[in-house]
């Protein structure tokens, strides 16, 4: 029975050293070493390799290391394989602060006084207060929810969207396709973390910038296959939208020559908002693989319906 | 008996509506139109007229329009005039804003993503755990402790430091000077909140950055002159601080060949973190006017011999 890691190898060794202090009795590897393939029982990936089952026919578990599993390719991933994405604090966390960080940006005018520094310009503009600016979260899962409650204690009327809804404290929550428009309506700062499925790609488009309020603000920390980039061009050339921050890009890296990285009303960062940290990434995996052993319910696995 | 407004003009026609719904009976102008001077009991200004007492000869109080009052020249000012500065929940709330968003920014690297992005590199830096980067504040007063709380939920390590010190919960204080070189060795971001004073004029220089971490960054929301233009450009090219972001300057506004404008690694605003807001201060205003009628202690009176 072991255990291979197949992701970022610097992190790999990371999680060698604490596989080696927390679960001493389990052989780990760091892919492209693998030890026996027969006795490969559980696998961490990015991305699974090719003939995942041919290559480790005894795998009885298939761990993501990111929080999303949309860059799976199911279909060598047999049924009674559970697929578990990574939910460990570490990514609430780190989400929460750079959603926070990008809110605050937008809500200060951060890009427009970016611009002024590199043009030497002192010029101050009125501060609108945190009531009277309205924040709306696209996709109410863990994150989701982390980050609306690390807006709360700023004073920013809160509101949230998802397929399913549901209450949570202090903030307007609006569910399902009939609610979204309404939802838009009400939202000057728009933050999408939303699972990318089949219907969630390319929601990011023009008929759903031009229903949030004129000179709204966009962020997004889901993936880049959201949004359509020349939509949102043209939306701030527009001044429908009035600037944006972008985690997630499609494609990634962002090609060197793309209109986004040289427009002042986009801030760019490579997709790093929120990271598995090793320590408690590993504790998770151990706890899920506990879980298996015991026969009951995995803490993040997927539903391959749904594809969350 | 009658009130006169001499800051901005803009600010000033916000301060009358409001005056003129919530003291009707108190005639109020914006300067420079003042009604019959021997009328004029209440002045708020950033900076007063000469021959103040000549003007106003009935003057009881001065407001000053800032959190702060080191830009006025105390000299014209007669022992009898109370100067209140500005204390209004606005200027706190927006402070703490700023403040959170200036920390997250040098937290999560955004000085180095906002240079890699004008070069058009898509390059990721691995994230440090909050809990592993210690926040320090350089003065205790009301802007002080409600930015440390503002921070607290995000699980940084706290410190403040004062000249009297005191008890904050969650926060680590060091009070004096004594203990100021251990709160400084302990400090990863560095805030400036302190009143412009001679003690504290030019407080942050090389020799108080030698004694923070190798790797350190600065915030300077105090005034422009707290801080040694070139010892900061210094300490930058050293690598003793990677990052600095600063909402005052000395001179302001900043020259515009100053160095500080194209540098990558300083971020600037042009002293928008805190701005008193009509609503609030109106209100604060009225209320200092009805203690000073009652005979009450003022609400924001400053101590001469202290400075602030």
């Amino acid at each position: 029975m072991s255990f291979v890691y197949k992701a970022e190898p610097v992190r790999g060794e990371e999680w060698r050293t604490l596989f080696k202090e927390r679960a001493p009795d389990l052989p780990f590897h760091v892919w492209p070493e693998t030890g026996p393939a027969e006795d490969v029982r559980y696998l961490a990936v990015w991305q699974p390799p090719a003939r995942l089952m041919e290559r480790f026919p005894n795998l009885e578990l298939l761990f993501s290391v990111g929080a999303g599993v949309d860059q799976l390719d199911w279909t060598g991933i047999p049924a009674h394989v559970p697929v578990v994405r990574m939910t460990e604090p570490g990514i609430a966390q780190g989400m929460a602060e750079y959603v926070t960080l990008a809110v605050l940006a937008l809500h200060r005018d951060w890009p427009n006084y970016l611009q002024q520094q590199r043009a030497g310009i002192w010029r101050e503009w009125r501060n609108v207060p945190a009531a009277q600016r309205r924040i709306g979260v696209l996709g109410l899962g863990m994150l989701g929810k982390h980050v609306l409650q690390q807006l709360r204690p700023f004073g920013f009327p809160l509101a949230g969207w998802s397929r399913s809804g549901g209450a949570i404290e202090g903030v307007e929550v609006f569910a399902g396709e009939s609610q979204l428009p309404e939802f838009l309506a009400r939202t000057d700062i728009l933050i999408c973390l939303l699972p990318l499925t089949d219907q969630t790609r390319g929601l990011l488009n023009s008929r759903l910038f031009g229903q949030l309020p004129n000179g709204a603000a966009l962020i997004n920390v889901g993936r880049g296959a959201h949004l359509i980039n020349d939509d949102l061009l043209a939306a701030l050339d527009a001044g429908q939208l009035r600037g944006a921050v972008l985690d997630v890009c499609d494609p990634e890296p962002l090609s060197a020559d793309h209109p986004f990285w040289k427009d002042p009303r986009i801030i760019i960062t490579p997709h790093v908002a929120s990271m598995t940290r090793p320590e408690t990434a590993v504790e998770r995996v151990l706890e899920v693989i506990t879980q298996h052993r015991a026969g009951v319910p995995l803490k993040g696995a997927i539903d391959r319906n749904k594809g969350y």
